[in-house]
């Protein structure tokens, strides 16, 4: 990388996962319409064509008459070749296939226990995480030895479990986790700025919240608009809405689409405790004990939000895969679609191009004194001129603490059950999971068989004595 | 007081609860077996008459051959008269009657919810806790004003709000609590040695524990005897009698008697977690997941630990209630039968007439780093001479550190809650409860059930919106 | 306050010490720069004159062609008239005279205490704060009671005390200090990479520092540029200047300007330490062991920084003085001048019209975990919309940790020992300062002398027993 | 080592500088007047001839009629011999001669600093550490190798650092430093007890302490006698004797004793800060300003406490060398003549033959929060069956907060520079010292003399930049 004027030019991405079909055209759109950043993007995957399909849709980027920057795309045989030199690193994995997914998400259903994602927490989570964990192992190991001085970017869930990963193989790591939930959150809070102030149209990342939190699991403490105090009005807006849910227009409509929800969990959360829960419904739901709001489909009806079926995964890939095709093959025509995430702004932050408040899930170093030194939490950070720096966003507040600081010890003790390959002590975390309701034999039976179902990716693990 | 030579003379025990019928007759026996410590015993308690009657049999105690101290017995009937000039104050109450006990203790199986003991955590010490901690602000207040350096010893449950309380109204007060539950983990560490080791008759006070731990859900990160590590021992006890339990004898075993365990739960936990639980298998049972030791009576069964009920408690009220006519009236003769517990022994050690390393509940001031601040927690501590210092415990380790945090951060949530009488702010602490394993409406019903049950001693709560 | 779209109108300032002639016109200055606010600026003075003249000066910039927005300003005689309603309250104040100054400064040197400015710590620096500290109680008390929403910035020094003052009388106050010294020293690294690099007219804010400190002995950890680590830069720098001095032209010569200097102990901290320390190095020196650069004017002369005497002080007031009446009467024109300082970007960024990040005096939430909690601290912060929330700056390095945490816990001790008032107290931190060289009877000597020199501020001490 | 009963015999005991004339013999002494161990004793010295010269003395103790336990001495010509398989260690070397000790002690006078003891603390305890810490590199990687489980005393100072570095060679040591004085403060208030109160001869260890301190600058927040505060009773004794000092009898008088005083520095700390001083006022004068205390010897003079010189030691070493010969050849008596120490009641202890609270030298879990973690501070433990557990001392207060800290971090900084054998790093600490007054360049010239002095043993640095 080097600087032309304010221009950075030769900046080398290394992206982990570069075969994705979606999240990767995001990124593509995000970089063409950057005017100060180009260089090279070297795509990694374990599914070699996916990443060559990806390097020649890429490269049509270049093409289009409103790029403002030129990326040449490569897909790479192995990670060194993608690694070496990398300025950045991203990485956006499926741990396994969503055959794995499947028993990770409906094989607890058995014994009563629902799940709304299945990717972070609960049994579902659990187990991606014993799938997941050796991957981040190898990558953290990789950019070790290969750019261990690039700035690291994941996207992949579950989230904190894979970033704290990496930390633990390569502790000098400048790496840092991004999630999209507050965003969402963030809308919520301008669509109450309408709705009870009449204030209309503001920007999302006009609201200023202070996030203190683990991933998925997020919640603000403080959010303000201009010099206004948004709580009242959050307040106002959760009364209102609380009972009926808040139901933007058709297409987010939860009855709909299996991603939406009408907000009545995050209502019902801050009605209860005072304080702004940050993420999608689903993921919400999935911290709390079961029988709140996953007791059953109806209830999780009740409450408006989809359970995402595993099902409807499959059939969308399909879906994707045609796309992609047809991309590669002309047949769609390629055009820049950003995605609303921040990576790109990240990086011009980073070297110096801007200067950029935003969530990110990091190591505790005390920005949270009352979460365990270490544990890899959600806050604010400050991106500016190759530092990220998180501020300092105080203690979570009493009312929400016992919810949150067990979901972050958890997830401390899993990383070292993990870590260690220790069947007993994982199954000790899964057990005490808030939505591992069941009695200790079924939650036996249940642990076994899902670990069973997916044990092509646990090679690492001796499961001898299940 | 005063010193005569290394004699405490005109030592002054305030006594609150002191209409006793069973625990006062053991301290009685206490004092008199002490020969270095001599004085007054003020007896306070709502029921005068039962204060009266524990004076006269009190004072009896001094005729006994094998008394070794004098104690003149005084029912008094003002806190004031009790409290003024004491150099120590005992705490030993019963909130409430045995009506509201049987409301909180067995009201919660109408929804599937099985206490063993119902006095400390889950619904039912709750609940407790919204009667007592009314009481302990007031005890709090008088101790503040009419005997502000006097010493402190709570024996109430549920221990850590009782305790949290004193302190709270008077932040300056030299108070601490004591459970006996460590000293029974101590004799089954002695037994492990006989056993396991073949030595025979160690007494539980030269078992040397370190408990990290919130009361009742204590837990022992070292145990030596000697200088051997109890650690190996336990583990091969454990796995010896974990399947079957441990039963002493007849009389303690579990099945005759409702107090009694196999200590089933507490050799499950140890396999589990590598920590020695230290508080009888009803206590442990209480603070973990209620689908673990309590998903219905069946399944404590199987643990081998008995359901106290409360309809034995209140028959054998009436046996000592007739013990202590009898005691009163001469037709049963006293005698000293000493408890075991270490009241006296610490009061000797304030005194400086000599050094006690044991636990106590006490505000954590650092003993354990990794608990927060200000939250009454379960250590060791050293007495001696006018002081009371907690011994550094160390962290609790990461396997038992989501059971144990949970607990310890719900009970200052409650805390909280109940000073601002605040009666959402309880309901969200009660719903949390590893307990409460039903349904938010069913637990919303179950809560206003249980505090309509107890409302007579609730009438500093606004209960019009519950 | 409110809004018209995006410009803030109606804002109101209060600005304690408003009759300063100097500082107020830089305000007037950047005030009339900023395009998106207007409103009122109170301006309050125990010399009403003065402030009445200011009144008159600030309403004619109104009338400038190149004003960007209208500002009101208004004298008032009361506190309560200039506070009540503000949104923002500036404070800058002199407390006492230039004759208090010249004894805080000068006496020490009967002693052989020489002070190159004697404003924030040293003798000068203590005794100040006895008279400063005060005022700042009535300050403080003033803003809980009229204005408690205000957001308060302080300019006057001592700054730690003065902060520290105000949150102690009124610890929910929304306050912080600012202070152009790490401005400085973001020059001097913009010098080191024209110098050292070739790169040419950095801004002084596109270099990135971690400040951690206290402020005047404020110590940068980390400075980049772009993606560029300054340190290896700043040493080459320090390697190539520490002997001779770095000048950067006959203006900023120190031998010409006794607030200049050549950075020698700049370069001389950074190469015994290996961090850099980010104040002038007058103030730097005042720090030190005074046997190192104070030992006595030649010391000083041979590290090329200027003593700054209080005889200069006087001679340029009357130059400022004419200047004043020559604003007020017509006879000098008004011209817009900007400062370079901050505070209106402060305000702009705290109103949500912008963000910023920029250092501030703050107290210890735990954005320096290893100095005391509560301490006033510099470290960056962030200001969005209502809120300003420090960066997690990290802990002082070991090797400049005994230098600051020494002054920052003497700050502290200095603030109980004034708050209550404790001449004993007071002088044991006096004793205990690194410039204090002298034996205890000397120190105590110089001491009586100096209080009493000041004597007439200190009407709320006992000085009997001085 | 194993039991009989309660007796433990065949201890193995293995002190490192075991040649010692004088040291030795107390604890020869301290050993045959305990009854419930046994065991041997091995000596191992870089002097072997004088180790082999108390293996004789040493068994001529079994033949004491009062002897009540027999312990075989064998001296040992490696350290493997003498370590391995040892239950015990203890390590009192001399690190150098008193040549060394003289340069340490007298060189610095020539710039107008003077040092009372000079082994601990400012140029010459900086030096010292320089020698010994290699030493004890040395020794802990040898306890490491030969006998990890063994409990490691200290008694070589300087204290700090050589404990500190037995940890850092081996973290999971079980060391602790032992420093006898508190003893002699405890002692003091006994006196006062007496002189105040008219309470005769307490012994001083039923006056119980807080000690929370560095070592040799130890200072205690809590004392009391049974249950009375000492503190009032310490302010009387310290108003009353102050001026004129107290002395106790001719003997300690400290005209007549270079290592005595009046304590005249301890009280006079005691009326400034409020806190008990708990060290010799030789070593607390060290700690102090250069100008308080030491300034010259008409002030230590007129302080009345004595400059220790090594001329004394030098000759005092002659008549120990002859006192050596005469025990050896018979000439001279066997006797047993206990030292006060505590050794062996901390053996006696940590093998579960008794409880004993006492207090030691030990890394920093938070048993001083607000001292560095890690850092080797001074407060009680409790010494039972196989564990050592600090007690919570808790903060040390605002007023000697930046006297004591300051203290620690120097010797945390002087750790890590002597690890990297970094003499510019030590030079930092060196000129940072409270008692290096003098200036930058003389302190150069200074250090350079004294390390030159001492190079023979300065070997592992290198020292061509000096």
């Amino acid at each position: 990388m080097n600087f032309n004027g304010n221009k950075a030019e030769n900046v080398k991405i290394a992206y982990v996962g570069g075969g994705s079909r979606g999240w990767a055209w995001g990124l593509m759109s995000d970089l063409a319409s950057c005017d100060d950043m180009s260089g090279d993007v070297y795509l990694y995957d374990i599914d070699y064509e996916a990443a060559k399909n990806n390097e020649i849709i890429g490269n049509k980027y270049n093409e289009l008459e409103d790029a403002k920057s030129v990326w040449h795309y490569h897909a790479s045989k192995t990670a060194e070749e993608a690694l070496t030199g990398a300025d950045f690193v991203i990485i956006s994995i499926l741990p396994g296939t969503f055959d794995e997914m499947e028993s990770d998400v409906h094989t607890p259903e058995k014994y009563g226990i629902y799940q709304s994602v299945g990717d972070t927490s609960g049994p579902g989570g659990i187990v991606r995480a014993m799938r997941c964990v050796p991957m981040f192992e190898e990558i953290g190991t990789y950019i070790k030895n290969y750019c261990p001085e690039a700035w690291v970017i994941n996207y992949t869930n579950p989230m904190t479990l894979c970033v704290k990963t990496l930390y633990r193989v390569f502790p000098e790591i400048k790496a840092f986790g991004c999630c999209h939930e507050v965003f969402g959150t963030q809308k919520v809070l301008s669509q109450a700025l309408d709705t009870i102030c009449g204030i209309k149209d503001v920007e999302r990342d006009d609201i200023k919240v202070n996030p203190v939190a683990v991933n998925h699991f997020t919640w603000i403490t403080e959010a303000t608009y201009k010099n206004m105090d948004l709580f009242p009005i959050y307040k106002e807006f959760a009364d209102k809405y609380w009972e009926e849910g808040f139901i933007e227009n058709v297409e987010t409509n939860w009855m709909n689409n299996m991603f939406a929800s009408a907000q009545r969990v995050k209502l019902d959360l801050f009605r209860k405790y005072g304080y702004i829960a940050a993420a999608g419904d689903r993921h919400l739901a999935e911290f709390c004990e079961g029988k709140w709001y996953l007791k059953d489909p109806e209830t999780a009806h009740s409450w408006k939000f989809g359970l995402t079926t595993v099902e409807w995964r499959k059939n969308n890939l399909k879906t994707r895969l045609q796309k992609s095709e047809d991309l590669r093959s002309g047949k769609e025509e390629i055009k820049i679609d950003c995605t609303g995430e921040e990576g790109v702004a990240q990086m011009r932050a980073i070297l110096g191009l801007s200067e950029l408040v935003t969530n990110v899930n990091m190591p505790n170093l005390g920005q949270i004194p009352n979460l365990p030194y270490g544990a890899v939490v959600e806050t604010n950070a400050v991106f500016r001129s190759g530092t990220v720096k998180p501020i300092f966003a105080g203690n979570i507040p009493e009312e929400i603490y016992a919810l949150i600081s067990r979901v972050c010890i958890q997830q401390e003790a899993l990383n070292t059950a993990i870590a260690e390959r220790n069947i007993d002590k994982i199954f000790n975390v899964f057990t005490n999971d808030p939505l591992v309701t069941c009695s200790l034999d079924e939650a036996k039976e249940l642990f076994k068989e899902m670990v069973l179902n997916t044990k092509e990716y646990l090679t690492s693990y001796d499961l001898t004595n299940l």
